[in-house]
Parts: structure tokens; sequence; C-alpha cells
């Protein structure tokens, strides 16, 4: 009987990725911390004082520079968005580099110069780093790693167990870029499309739907490895609510569209870097919508569906047709090192 | 003309990890945390509350598993001991694995039982982690990175740029296990030594230290890659003095001499992951090497040296015949890939 491995599967943020977190990685975290998966960590603090939210993101992306992005942005804002998604202000984040013999000086160079300017525009600081090389042939260029640390500025925060039947769904644009944006910058596709990533740093977006909307935004998740579908079905669990989400009110592309249509791939899978997705109670949505659509990341914004009481656990896609289909924790392998 | 790459001397430890770090990477860093690079950096706290300490690491180690430890411990006590040499108890950690494709998932659940096993020892918890998987012949079985969280005990903390004239030098045992252990266990070196690494969390040994010793406790460093003669240097160049130790008063393991004999490393170059080096005024450097040895991890503590006025910035050697020499910031390759 051959042995167990790890495949590219457990690496594709679905169905895979959560089997290998709950039988092999699981028993790892803090029992408090492993209940619910949430983009990031909350730590308790004193009376008074606000909690810190902590959180750590690995980032493998190949190539390594991309449309719209590379390593380094991709690697602060990964970061930054995922305490943004517990209602956190990024203050001090930590990298932590793998570096891969031979790799040209120039290239980090270019990154490091990347990650600077994309804290800059945060307001956020690095007070820690490390750097590691391995022999040529057992890396690929470089692998990141950070870790961030923000204080949540709402209480009660956004968590992927607070959507309520009612709760309008919002997103502040087109899916899939990401993704998409990637695989076609690999030389060995044979094609390309003129689709630019969408990573960019959520934070300041949040920030105004959080004052629009205060605790009456309830979730806040940023979809990215498993795109859309896996981000509604974590919440779908986690709520033990149903979504239904309408196709005619999501936007997709062209380019997106066409490598989608080409590949075989569903957009709803695909990874997005500067996207949110909120769950709203209906008498804030319109507040938080028009929060979004004054913010220049969010002009694209929409309500693209909501939370329902029959099919606890369950994410629903009214199609254009007027029928509706299940809309499956995205299962296979995916779109592997996209982030 | 050549571009100018990364090299297995850049990740070394030593003075090439250095250039690389005032070349091109400390532009990421916060200025305020770039002037004294410390094992952990310290955040403000608010008034009254301790300081928390903050520290990150890449663990890259080649094998996975060797004599005393694996790349699961290494990351636990390395992540632990960086937050220790701030005077910190370590809480909080997070985890960031890159596996490869094709890694047994057996061994993944070795590492994790064994990082869990080293976190019950510590007391700490890990709240956060990430997996990311890379093709089969883009990794190298896995990649750790762990960044960690502690609030500081002690108030000046202990920092390298703290070591004052008259400051008494001590460690908690013999130096080069570690880095021998782990050279040894690579199947491709021809010979083998009955050495295992003394990786080993340190946090129990230095709250022991600072019990004794408070604010008198002026440095506390780990001497992992670039070995006690890295740290010393680091410590040296730091607090703008001189450092002199006694080769007598050294203590090297039979099989780490033949080792370092056979193979022509000098052991003051080799790592370690479970020593500590304290600078202690002298006052109360007689209570903090009883307190030492009163710990199981301290038991072979000796004082192996003290700070002198002259020299500012050098380390020196007393060697058993009487002379001095200069003992240098390691410069070139060193080992690769033993933490």
């Amino acid at each position: 009987m051959a042995e167990p491995v790890v495949t590219l599967a457990h690496g594709g943020g679905g169905a895979s990725t959560r089997q290998l977190l709950r039988d092999i990685l699981l028993p790892l975290l803090d029992p408090a911390h492993a209940l619910h998966l949430e983009d990031a960590a909350l730590l308790p603090a004193a009376a008074g004082s606000p909690a810190w939210a902590i959180t750590t993101d690995g980032f493998t992306v190949r190539p390594l520079f991309f449309p719209g992005g590379d390593i380094g942005k991709l690697a602060v804002c990964g970061t930054v968005n995922d305490l943004a998604m517990r209602g956190a202000r990024p203050e001090v984040l930590t990298v932590s580099m793998v570096l891969e013999e031979g790799l040209p000086l120039g290239t980090l160079e270019r990154v490091v110069a990347s990650m600077r300017a994309t804290l800059d525009a945060v307001g956020a600081v690095v007070v820690a780093g490390d750097t590691k090389v391995v022999e040529r042939g057992r890396g690929d260029g470089m692998f990141l790693s950070m870790s961030g640390l923000g204080k949540v500025q709402v209480s009660p925060p956004p968590a992927a167990f607070r959507a309520q039947p009612g709760d309008q769904v919002l997103i502040n644009g087109p899916i899939g870029d990401h993704g998409i944006a990637v695989l076609a910058a690999r030389e060995n596709l044979g094609f390309s499309v003129a689709v630019e990533s969408d990573c960019a740093p959520l934070w300041s977006l949040v920030e105004t739907m959080l004052s629009a909307g205060g605790p009456d935004v309830h979730v806040l998740r940023d979809p990215t490895r498993g795109g859309l579908a896996a981000a509604l079905n974590e919440i779908a669990a986690d709520s033990r609510v149903g979504v239904i989400i309408r196709e005619a009110d999501l936007t997709v592309t062209a380019g997106v569209r066409g490598a989608c249509d080409l590949l075989g791939f569903d957009p709803l899978t695909i990874a997005n870097e500067g996207k949110v997705v909120a769950f709203v109670a209906p008498r804030q949505a319109t507040a938080v919508l028009e929060a979004m659509r004054a913010h220049p990341l969010g002009r694209g914004s929409a309500v693209i569906g909501e939370v329902i009481t029959d099919s606890p656990g369950r994410v629903l896609l009214e199609t254009d047709l007027g029928t509706r289909r299940l809309v499956d924790m995205p299962g296979g392998e995916l779109l592997p090192r996209i982030c």
C-alpha cells in the first residue's frame, strides 16, 4: 500500500486543505483557537484596552512577479488583510525569508522595495525578520512568511460564526482576477490574458465599512485560496446558516471569464487578493454599501446575496436562468501556488 | 560581469549574513528596530503593563530529524529562546509551513507531535497557522517559520547594547553540539559521531537567572548560527566594549572536538540551540551562576570571561598557552542549514 503523502491539493485551500488541518495540524493549535478557524486569532486584552489580532501566512507564489503585484506586495497585503477581516488595524509585522542559492540579489531588492512601498501605504511597520538560504534546487527563488499584529477596532469583532438570517452579502468588485493573473504569468501555460491581480491592502476600505456599519458588520472574509466558493462555505458552516448568492449580481471581467472558459475553471473558486466579502445586518447594508462605493477600492461594490434560514451549512447560487445550484467547497487541486 | 546572487554564505549567520541585512534587508525594518539587531523586538506597552517581545524565525534544517531533535522541536525552541533572551516569558506562537509535494504525511505527523510536546513543556500555545504546498523538487520536505510573543518580565530587559566593563560572561554548558549533531546526521558526510543536539527551550532556565540577577543581567543571547564567536562579536559591537574569554574555561565535548579537528572547524563558530550566554554585573555573577547550576539545563554552567575596557568592539581568546588571539566574526559559508 502506498504511503500517504502531501499532495498539491493539500495546499489548494479547499476540502483537502481542511482535511489536512483536521487530521494532522489542528492538534498543534490551542483548543480555544481551533474551534473556529478565523483569518486571525484574538488575544485576550487587559480590561479597557482593545484586543490584539494575530495572524501568520506563508507565500510561495510562482512566478515571483505578475501583473499587478509580486510576492512582496502579496505578502504584506495578505497579512494586513487577514487582520482587517477581524476588524483590526494592522500595526506590527514580522517577515521570515527562505532564499534559494542563486537568486539574483537584484530580485531580492525589487521584492524588498515592493514590500516597503506597501508597508508605507498601510502605515504598518516590520519590527523583526529572519533570513535562511537553501541550496540551489531545494527551494524556488524565495518563499516568505509574514506574521502580523493589529488592534481590534470594533466590538464584537467580525467573525465567520456571526452570520445571521437576513444578513446581506456584499463584495467590493469582480472576482477571480488574482488567480488568473498569476496563472497567465506562468510561461508554460501557452496563453496570455490582459488580467491584473487585484492584490491590495484592504484595511482603509474595511475601516470605512466599520465606521458605517459598526457591530452590524457580522462577518468579513477575504476570498483568497479557494475563492468566493470556499469563503462562503466556511462562513455557512461556521454560522450554521444557508447562503444564497445571485449570479446576476456577481461581476467577472471578460479576461477572467475567457480564461476560465478555456481552462474549465469556475470563477467562484479562483483566488482574490484585494476583495472582501461582508455579511451585514439588513438595517446597515445600504450604509455599508455606500461607504464601500465611496472608497477607491470599492467602486465596484455590490450586494450579491443574503443569508437564509433553510439549507444550513450550504451555499446556493441562483443562476441567470433562475435555477438554483449548490456551490460546493472546492475540492481538488485548484490552482497551486497562487499565493 | 556576473550578476550578484544569493549564496549559502548569506545564510550562515556570520559576516555575509550581516552584509545582506545591511545592504538589502534593513530598509524593510522600522528604523526604531533597525538600530540594534536583537533576538526579539519590544513593542511599547500601556503604562503599568509589561512590554511584549516579538520575534520570527525560519527553519530549514536538513535532515528533518537528527540526534536530540527535529525541525519541529527546533522551531519551537528557537522561537521561545529568542523571546527568553529579552527576558520575556513565551506565551503565544504562530506557525507557517511550506511543504513539498510527496512529503510522507507520517513525517508531518511526527514533526507536529514533537512541536506539541515542546509547546507543552514550555507552556506556550500556537494560536494561528498556515500551510502551503510546493511542487516536488521546488522545496525540501518542509520548511517552518514561527513567530512568537512573550511578556517581558524584567526592567530594563536584557539587550546586546547593555554590556559594561567588569561584566562576567557566563554560559550554561559545552559549545557546538547542535551544529555537529546535524552535520553528522547528513548521510553524505561519511563520518558519524556520538553527538546529540543540545536543542532545548531555555525560558525556565532564564527565569531562574533573572530571579537571581534581576536587572544586573545585562545581556542574554543564544549563540545559534555563527556560534559563540558571532554572538560575542555582536555584543561587543553593540555595547562598544571588549570581551575576553578563556579557553581553559570553555567546555567542548570530545565528539565535537574530534569532528571539528577532522573537518577544520572552530567550535566557537558552531551553532548551539540550547545555550545561553549571559553578561552579568560582577556583584550578581555568583548568584546567577549558582541559580544556573541548580537548573537541569545549567549543570555545566561556567564563567568563561569578562568585559574589558580596551579593544572596544573586539573579542579576544586567552588560549591555554596564555597567549591572546582575536576571535573574528565568522565570515564564510559555515555550516548551511543547521537551523
